[in-house]
């Protein structure tokens, strides 16, 4: 069976999760922490980032957007009406966009700090950079979210789903990063509800229900992130 | 005509340069100073990152990647042997995996604090962070450089070509960086024999030839930056 190295709390690596369960395929998960650049696993990415695909001829897939595009070119096609892409260059083009903005600037300015100060850091150890979050970087990465939020919302606001009609990268990339953002209680619901009735939709997906159920050592969940109806 | 918004120091922007010349693409060149976050330049790209290709219909790409893929759905299939792309879809993950590579990964450990410390700032307005650049800044990314061009000097010994037998989008990413850093003089060629072959065939090509001539303000290149046999 094929393997993918991931972090529960890597956006990414949910991201592809969430692409590979839509799709019905069955990996492996090897839960990997990336900080400590182990050999076998920079020997499978010399990026040293996650998630890896693993198939099984031993051929590794490295980062979320190669996965993504390698799994779309050799299933997504036959999808037809469940494909997670689209046929038109241009509406491609909006749904790499959208699925860059969350998996790579959200990343950036909110998601990556976020869970580096207060989930890696728990379980690194002193000489790697564990220890105490950064109370500044917290408030920088805090301050972010609102603007993402409201990005977020405008686009849930004006498409029925964010790259427009049907379920695709762009909103499993946002979800991604959100249900990651949720299970440490760093978003705030009644300032979003447009965003909100989003993200339940796509909470309700089964392709969602693993990684509702995943709980992180050392930091328990907000009450009501498992909850569909919040 | 379209359109592309560019930097003559962003590497992401020199890429679609390059890709857009190999396929014999015209374009007007406008350059952004994304760090201003001009009101009519996020309105193309809500991101602020460069490049950005408006085409005749003012529909815009947004970044590099978009923009290659977009290139490569609506013309590479075209180009036959001369396709910047594979058809295989584990060559094209390979194609993809390295031009991340270069326009991420090595723009984060390397090129990007670079051009930051030593041109951006430059023209930057003290408000938004111009000044003299951070010498630890300057030190870490230096450090950095050596080990990429280790893997670029393996990955140039180890092919014809960097992801394989024929010139492909890996190959302008990583052009485009390492040209970045040589106007730069931050290459110590001595260093790296093999990759410096790899990098005369490219530099030769008539693609890069407009790059070769761009002065940046404030900036000399170093003596041999023009030169196709340095």
């Amino acid at each position: 069976m094929p393997t993918l190295y991931h972090h529960p709390m890597s956006a990414a690596s949910r991201f592809v999760r969430l692409v590979l369960s839509e799709y019905g395929f069955q990996v492996d998960l090897v839960e990997e922490q990336a900080w400590e650049m182990r050999r076998e696993f920079l020997a499978l990415n010399p990026a040293g980032v996650l998630p890896v695909y693993v198939d099984d001829s031993m051929r590794a897939l490295c980062g979320a957007s190669v996965i993504a595009e390698f799994v779309d070119e050799t299933h997504g096609v036959l999808k037809r009406e469940r494909r997670l892409f689209a046929e038109d260059p241009f509406q491609r083009a909006e749904i790499r966009r959208l699925t860059e903005w969350f998996l790579q600037k959200m990343e950036h300015d909110v998601t990556r700090p976020l869970v580096r100060e207060r989930v890696y850091k728990l379980h690194m150890p002193p000489s790697l950079g564990g220890g105490a979050p950064d109370s500044k970087v917290l408030r920088t990465a805090r301050a972010n979210i609102r603007e993402h939020l409201k990005y977020l919302s405008w686009l849930a606001g004006s498409r029925p789903w964010l790259a427009g009609d049907r379920l695709t990268y762009a909103d499993l990339a946002a979800g991604a990063s959100i249900s990651v953002l949720d299970y440490m209680g760093e978003i705030d619901w009644n300032d979003a509800p447009v965003a909100k009735e989003w993200y339940q939709r796509l909470k309700s997906r089964p392709s969602f229900r693993p990684m509702l159920s995943e709980r992180i050592r050392g930091l328990t969940p907000v009450s009501h992130y498992a909850d569909l109806d919040f």
